[in-house]
């Protein structure tokens, strides 16, 4: 039973999606050996580039082996601790379309509302963040409504009760993207508590991501904020 | 095999209850015959009503046949289609103790909120109801803020995503009993999304009693709102 | 125990939302009495309209009581007896924006689907329906190919195993709004099997809204599709 | 990506809360990395403490690293190992109000309680401590009925069956908060047994916290066992 | 399609059960038509009796329909409405063994506290029960001590918080066999919340059977209390 | 709103699916209303039947009202009450390949055994019902022990415990197909019960298809015993 | 904070547990920490064992830090490794009563077996223990009817598919008290599957204790064993 | 308590399993101890191999100290460290039968395919592996038709969305052997979300196996494939 070759057996990249959805492959690491991840960073790295239209590869959910490999592969990527996020080549895009506001209800809460922040911004938008707003002290929020309804579209990030989605939706008038997260304890159940919080929002205009999914909700959130097509 | 005389193998009455814990009694009548539900309130009607304090007897959770049924045991009863509640007798207590309020996110939450209402009322609180202030209008909640403040404890009750009780208990220093409804559908999955949200509230100063407990809930804050003993 | 007066202790018209939000208020009828609908019904027919800019009010999932009601109280609504919506005014508004493309995988999603693609309309977007394309014949899906890709924002509706939104986002740059269905039985447990699924796209762009909600797909892809401000 | 300043973008404190619920803001550790904790910590101990009515802050959830964090910012703080609580300053203020009695059902429940006792007595409450009283013996709590009759609230912790709020709720006129604890294990569920059983306690006057939520029950204990206002 | 004849490709009679394992085979009703039911209750009349030691045969868990096409089958059946249960020849055998006793918690669980019982019954024990014992008023089950220890085996059947079983076990050392009923509403889930709670029960002791399975709990405690044999 | 013409917006036949996939399609008409049922049918009748090889149009999961738009349709379809299934035409093709046995557990289950069995000969496989062979009673299963070792592939359809799957296949060489059923009640969950038995099988050589999923299983048993290709 | 004295605020022993119910109290020791586990031990070694019939002091669930320091308090103590437990006093007292025959499926499920077969005999049965016969290989089973037939009560322990208690129950006239255990993986959900098997068997007279709880089997096979009384 | 003896008390080997159901039988070693797969692996080494048909003996889910223990046993044995699998004797049996196609959705299910992929050739059937074709990239699996085409039975694994066995069985007449992966994260819950989707794959001609069970899928395949016997 000898091992494969590098990539044989292991992966097919898709170094036409830019081409094709407009929007570059991400690589998700949670899962894939040390080995994998540096047999599929190798490969990024060699590619032609020229081909690749749209910005940098994203490395996502990246463990300490996987950052650490990385940052033997490219001696340049930027890195993300917070977010366990390395994205090569390091500078993103000019941002064209819409804000992108992700706001993020607690300290907890922020890894993934990083993650996603760092995702929208690689797609090619202008991102700001807004931490520490849970519904708890509405007084919070209520002082960031300019911020909000500036905004193209609006990731909201909380664990726990999950209740800020509603909140926000009720405020503004732009699409709102829930990321339930991990945090909290017990009947939190890993997130399924905010999960369901937020899938059952009383304001419209609010969808849902995985758990933790912040790199599916920045990703949504650039395709929803960007540039207006001409038949718009 | 005969069938049992009535209560016999049925029920035994507690009406010794009020005495032992201060409030009488209570009959729930979900899942019992109507004639069953007739055999106790001929019971309770019958008793020597000298040894209860503390109020009348509620029937709670009533079908339109235990409905029926009641209002010929009792020709005076006091009967709430609303809530599906009975009270005999039909007068509530005169009130003392601290002040409760009931805030109802919706309408489709109004039997549950009139039940908890009713139960405190016949606990003897003096209670107040405010309706229709969902989290996706901030504002309809906010303009309620000195009725809020004023409450000795606040009872909410919320479907759906159950943000409403963080939000409350972010406003006030009364306690927040929390109870889910069963309104809402599909990944409201029956009321477990509010209690899940509910139960993680970001708040502290919420407890929650079991989806569409109404009377749990206005037990419980007739007793929180009870009047204060010497030695406090 | 009096009745409420109409509206008194039952609801909160938010006809200023509209205003605020930029989308005027929809009524949930589902766990409303018929009277609760009438009531709120009337209201909103003797509220001067000039207030509301942004369209028709919508009633969603109507029983056929609710129905009966609604048909009594507007002489001339707008009925969809499949989506179970009654929309007054009838006409809904001239469409601006980006074109919302509503893709529906099995004939017993179809209420579902007219739900959000009736929703998106009556906000003011250019709608298309596509039916009946479930991944079992990949060959439907694609020969939809030119229509998906014009579309602003797609929303995809789906039971069962829940496969077609990660399909159909492979396929284009425009993000997915994916409304699981509660059609099924056994393991797909009233829509829990196809929200999961989706929650877990494999191809980011997809965010998800709660089980059978169309009104909330619809509603979320005509804010994404909303004309683009001048920051964009 | 440069690191965030100390707080920036990490927390936002509400020192102000105190003042605003009349009881001040605790530190929810778990989640938070020891860096983060420094950083709050150090905030708290340089704000002017004269602005803080209501008591000392409460670090609750702490880890070993925590722990080892906080006794570093803070010199004289008081920790509780069982607990995982840090409180700085470390003297409670004075007790007012009426008793709360904390009820444990096993020993293995013991650092929920804990967390509850001490709670309540830095929220300002007279507080006492019941152990080992599961139902399994029912000559144990029996034995202890004048001190739970003599309590303004009873907060009861318990993991497994969760049978102990029912019996005694079912004893005394006093409200119960009831704590579910993730003690046990297989069809134990981490706590969801216990929950389910108290949500369904047969006694009325039972509401239900988080599983493992000491600090939530004692802070509910502490409002509702609060003086009595002149309005009661 | 012809129908399949009597019995062919419906089912297949165990008469030699009794002889087998000492206790005769019982019919459960649901999910069988009617039509199915009178073919399997003829070929039980028609059977040569004298092989069947042990007692008559149960017909449990009857709709109305079921009853019917029974009482018309067998002109002298036992027939117990609240049990839905049906036994033929009508008279138990004598009783041998050790006596059992059922505890029912609330009215509402009489009919599988009764299902339990004539079950037992007719398999040939000697059986009492005892109703309305719930832990909320703990008195009610402490007087009925010298019933309780008397007992060989002890059904208990509840529902809601499940909590009389740990209580009934810690009392006696007879074994308990626990009954979770459907009795209950949203958290109990339909009887999972007693279910947890049982197999969670503090006491040892205590075996579960599925939920409103009184007849499995009968069963079981007629096995439990049989007879001595020589070797014991 | 006009209603659609008939199919246009409802369904698109896949009237080559039996030339790509070598069976034809099923309509499956649960969450059809009968007029789509009816419609579809007309379409099928309508259609050039010589383009369909590989056998009749199956109808599943038919409720009262579809049977009888079907029976109207079809002059000559085949109706199998117990089955809820249509098939026309009504002759199924001769039977090739290997022998298919389905397994029945119980009475209850026959519903689905049937569905599985007039799938698999509707698509051209000789096929054998064995029923009433639960696990309790061993020896009635080992009675058929020629006929299930004769088999290619065996159905095996079960509720409750689900644990015929596991026999049956410790017994033979031949994979076998799990269906498990919603027959049972309290903790049988619908069907969850024996789907995660059969999941967990022992035995290797279990594969397992939706709850209740007759014609799954019937398909994928014809699939299986599909006449050998040159190349096996 | 001083830390509490040894058993103070920690536990209460129930010396007199075994006058009570006639077997003697074990330490359940997952939970506590070693220095509970300590003092408690110290307690039970220093208490006059003449108080206490009915057997050794049983201390189960130990892990290797609870074993470690149970040899050093106890030097004589009997310490088995595999099922976790530790005995004290070592000797088990001569046997009574019926025969107790412990059925493991496989040897994963050994731990938890040799858990029932020590706290059987440790009690005071006669105890027998079959290993290695799940029902994928009926034949092992069937060779062991004689040993099954002789059992007064019979203890079957499996996991994964929970199959092998229906199988037993349906060959003896026994007693099964069957106990899920959480080997497996996936689908098992750490015991689920085989519970809910279990609870739904077939065969009547088959009680379910919780996931992995051998003490608890083993506990109720000793009293369903114990000596008849005279009433019997 | 003495230790037992190798295999007496820990397990029963069924070395005649080949000579029953035709296939060896393979030893699963996860929640086994090392030494007791060391006593195992020496009796199957230790056997008369003579008496074996079929091919080697499998270990599978073996840890890195099973590995050790087995690669000491066995000198010679084939080891594969993906899928945690041992084989021995090493050499797979000359193919016979249709050919297995296993196809992988993405790099982190490979473990598992790995396990199916090998456990079928060990059974005799010539394979060949599919990667990396998700239906993100929907002409990734379109580019492998022919190959899909020619398999007799075709096992897919599949974590996240399970979306790929539909959309394989839609597009072959081969049966799909479908195994759900426990990738994943958040919502994925350790595999139910593809295990659910698989379960309800709108395609028919699909059958599930449990999670991360490639093992499982492998044997079933190669029943599935198999030489067709004479009857077929």
């Amino acid at each position: 039973m000898a091992e494969p070759d590098p990539l044989e057996g292991v992966a097919e990249l898709d170094l036409q999606r830019a081409a094709r959805r407009g929007y570059p492959e991400a690589v998700y690491c949670e899962g894939k050996t040390p080995d994998q991840v540096r047999a599929i960073a190798e490969a990024v790295r060699d590619a032609d580039q020229g081909e690749k239209p749209g910005g940098a590869t994203l490395f996502t959910r990246c463990s300490d082996d996987h950052l650490d490999v990385l940052s033997h592969v490219f001696s340049d990527a930027a890195i993300d601790e917070t977010a366990r996020l390395v994205a090569w080549p390091p500078a993103p895009p000019a941002p064209v379309g819409g804000p992108v506001v992700v706001v993020c209800a607690g300290t907890s809460d922020l890894p993934v509302a990083r993650e996603a922040l760092l995702t929208a911004a690689y797609l090619g938008r202008h991102c700001e963040l807004v931490v520490d707003v849970g519904v708890a002290g509405l007084h919070r929020i209520l002082a960031r409504l300019p911020v909000l309804r500036a905004a193209r579209v609006i990731v909201v990030v909380a664990g726990m009760d999950g209740a800020l989605p509603s909140v926000v939706a009720g405020l503004v008038s732009a699409p709102v993207v829930a990321v339930p997260t991990s945090v909290g304890y017990g009947a939190a159940f890993g997130g399924i508590a905010p999960l369901l919080a937020m899938l059952n929002a009383c304001a419209p205009g609010v969808a849902v991501v995985n758990i933790d999914n912040g790199y599916g909700a920045g990703h949504l959130a650039a395709q929803i904020a960007a540039p207006a097509a001409s038949s718009d």
